[in-house]
């Protein structure tokens, strides 16, 4: 099959016999939040709202926010080099670095390009990947990007990075309790202790103005709640319908013969505006198994009591009060045991936008243990305005020893909780000032930001200047001693204490080799 | 190596012997540019700059532009309608659409989820890939992502489509004449006439404000001229450095002991920003060539006459008025042999941005018989400022038969010129007007166009109005006769005289299969 007749030495095939990598998929996960947050009890107050608004209605306690100190480009340095040193991860052992997200401050120039600094003391420069972007769906975008690169002819034995930010704001409403903001960085590559399941991707990507920003001065979106929530939910009944047909096909193919339901994920994770509709949103799920079920027990179990929802259309439920109502009881079991973990990050910091789905994961895995983690098939749905979306699926290894890569993804995200505890909280009244001065000063050029830089965490990088022609300067805030944050965390941000993890290549025998060795050469080559 | 013990059913690999399969690349290609241009000696005069500046200096004769009636949806539109109805495609056929842009007119909403308009009636929304910015480097991270997708585990055995496509416009002044407008639609799989070289991608990307859109609310860029050009050429060094690197290693591997020189490429084609600057950097590649040789001659030759350059630093020569001369001279038979020819578009139409470089490669195939293509290597340099930069290369197949998918993908571009001269000449006080009304109306809600429809090509979507919530409502010119294009082009619009190309799967076995079917059936099921 390979190396035709007719082609020229040089474009041989770089293996006949390449197949893609065993279990390619996310090694380590790094999560970044704002040190400061406002408490949405208090903004109910501030705002004049009846109690119970944002806590209650939309399950958010607390919500993450940046002052004039941080920008999309400021948030993704601090994830990445966070990620790279906790790890002790070289920079020229990554070989593709892709953004996702959708807070633009530049029509043309990448967030990538400019976490490019971080890269010039090692020399590598050959990092394939740029931004993506639509809605909250670019980081989702950028993790298959960098699967398929890993499985692709054009992987050289390096890792991916991901990176999803953004900075979530809200015009003064009723939108304005479900922003937030941070960023998540992944490192992408084989022998993953979260796997990404082959083939089984349940995509729906449609056109809509449910969400977008139109106006491009201004950091606030359009939002069409009602019909946000009909593409959200709608988008969710097609993913799920796809996915469970392209399942059963691979299941068919080795002979299998059974249907898939929600009990063959052990966590069911999903992008999350807010908290109330991801539970919802759990509950359509099991909607959707009841409707497809050939023969549904009414009389006992999940679907008891439900024998006269049997003909309901999907498609005339999204605000169907006593649907909504019937299935959040029957699946409140389920969401205890599969979803509610994963809401962590989502009910202390607020919608992330692209790597809010990534939180949800992250708040998964620091929540439970190896031994309840390993085997386990985790369905992640994500969702992007406009709209994109796709219900995947992640499997975790099965090996859960001390030392083994799920062991040490897992403690990495141990701190979490202490993490966003020990943040600062500010008034509603602080918070709305900073959200003005934002809204004021954030398109600006000859800008000097006036927030403080001793409330940002160690390690955060901040703008420091916007000059006369836009361009924008950074500086990072000392690694040093937080007196918040305890030892382990303490440890594991000095980068010194970890044995460096090699590059996948120098672990695992694949073709093409990689060619970081003459690349480094060329660096000193004096060429430019 | 497959089926690990720990897997469950549904996550076994979907196959255990998947290979990549052959020769993924390029197999159609649609150009679009507008029905309107300017004349660059007539705005020489009109902007009262010396003759030549713009012709000669810049290398650029004509410059193509949109009224308000355009913007980057309907240009990505109609280059995919039209990709489609030539080539006789069915839109389930597609598993993927990326775009790539630099032409931001939303935050957040993708022109992807735009483009899912067209899939509407066939009922397939699983559809991956987003949108994706690095200034002129978009549409190549796209292609690079597509190429990707059908090597690795998610290809589902249908087609990627990778579309670029930009409007270029600039203040007044003297960037001015480098504007073009337009978008290009690639058809990407298997058994591809123009396949991508595995392993051979020489990236570099790196921090630098060459050239940058700051100003959300402007359409024009902030440029550093001199370090654009600075960055540009530095790139094309570093890039053909690690290309090499490359080539050699893999030559290695299967026993050829050979120095890569540019003798090997049939063709190269640049990004082009102005057609002189291309022609500047094939110089610029000779100047690599001869400095990397261990004992070039100097008598004659090439290098004829260049031993006074043997010493250079070519970091200390991006504006070396003697080195570019003299480098000049000696590539000047191999600009007319390799280079010139992909011109044509960029010296007609002017900078499209990301869809640059691929006019640059139609033209190429346009203005070649198969018989001179077939089996050549095609070095392909793209860059987008900011920056990011590869220099790949592409095989074309032996197959030059008639009915052939280079026989096809020839006669698809035959009519290149043809259409080019089929273009309306406005005078520059007509054009400057126009980019009057652009600069005052491109972000404007609750507006209605000004500009003609009868103009348009036939077939070209139009932006028909933009609400008072910023959402724009499009409608497409009728696909109709043309009095300025003759038969052929009239007859490859005409969809219904062309045998539709079905989707690569129906074509070759491949694991895992298309769930087309399955997915079809879920449209119907009436879950939305």
């Amino acid at each position: 099959m390979c190396a035709s007749q007719y082609r020229m030495p040089g474009s041989v095939p770089a293996s006949c016999s390449a197949q893609w990598p065993e279990d390619v998929g996310i090694i380590a996960m790094e999560l970044y939040f704002p040190s400061q947050f406002v408490d949405q009890a208090e903004l109910e107050d501030f705002d004049g709202v009846s109690p119970g608004k944002y806590t209650v209605g939309l399950g958010q306690a607390r919500m993450g926010f940046c002052s004039d100190r941080e920008d999309i480009n400021s948030l993704c340095l601090t994830a990445v080099q966070r990620l790279m040193e906790r790890n002790g991860l070289a920079y020229d052992s990554i070989g593709r670095l892709e953004v996702g997200t959708e807070t633009i401050i530049d029509k043309s120039k990448s967030v990538k390009t400019v976490l490019m600094q971080l890269f010039e003391d090692s020399g590598n420069t050959d990092v394939e990947g740029i931004d993506t972007t639509n809605a909250c769906y670019g980081g989702t975008a950028a993790l298959f990007n960098a699967i398929n690169w890993v499985e692709s002819s054009s992987w050289d034995g390096r890792y991916a990075l991901v990176v999803a930010g953004d900075i979530a704001v809200y015009a003064t409403g009723s939108a304005r309790p479900t922003g937030g903001a941070g960023a998540v960085a992944m490192l992408i590559g084989p022998n993953a202790p979260l796997a990404l399941d082959r083939g089984l991707r349940g995509t729906h990507m449609k056109h809509a103005y449910d969400f977008y920003k139109p106006d491009m001065v201004s950091e606030y979106p359009v939002v069409d709640g009602k019909l946000s929530i009909e593409c959200y939910l709608s988008a969710l009944d097609r993913c799920y319908t796809v996915y469970r047909n392209k399942i059963h096909a691979q299941w068919q193919r080795v002979g299998v013969e059974k249907r898939f339901t929600l009990d063959d994920f052990g966590y069911i994770v999903f992008h999350s505006p807010y908290c109330k509709l991801v539970q919802k949103s759990l509950a359509r799920l099991v909607l959707n198994d009841f409707l497809v079920h050939p023969d549904p027990d009414t009389e006992t179990g999940t679907f008891a009591g439900l024998e006269a929802f049997r003909q309901v259309r999907p498609e005339e439920t999204y605000f169907d009060r006593d649907v909504e109502k019937a299935f959040m009881k029957a699946s409140a079991e389920m969401f205890d045991q599969k979803t509610k973990h994963s809401l962590l990050v989502s009910n202390q910091n607020g919608n992330m936008y692209t790597p809010s789905v990534y939180g949800c994961l992250a708040s998964i895995i620091a929540l439970n243990t190896p031994q309840q983690l390993m085997g386990q098939r985790i369905g992640v749905f994500s969702y992007g305005s406009g709209f994109a979306a796709t219900l995947y699926s992640i499997t975790v290894t099965q090996d859960d020893t001390p030392g083994s890569g799920l062991d040490s993804l897992v403690s990495s995200l141990q701190d979490l909780q202490v993490r966003l505890d020990s943040r600062n909280k500010v008034s509603p009244a602080v918070f709305s000032e900073n959200m003005k001065l934002r809204q004021e000063t954030h398109h600006l050029a000859s800008y000097v930001p006036k927030g403080s830089v001793e409330d940002l965490f160690p390690g955060t990088w901040y703008l420091t200047r916007v000059d006369e022609n836009h361009r924008r300067e950074y500086a990072r805030r000392a690694v040093d001693v937080d007196p918040h944050l305890q030892g382990r965390l303490l440890q594991s941000t000095t980068c010194t204490a970890t044995e460096p993890i090699p590059s996948p290549a120098r672990k695992m025998a694949r073709i093409p080799a990689t060619t970081t060795g003459a690349e480094a050469d060329a660096v000193s080559n004096g060429d430019h």
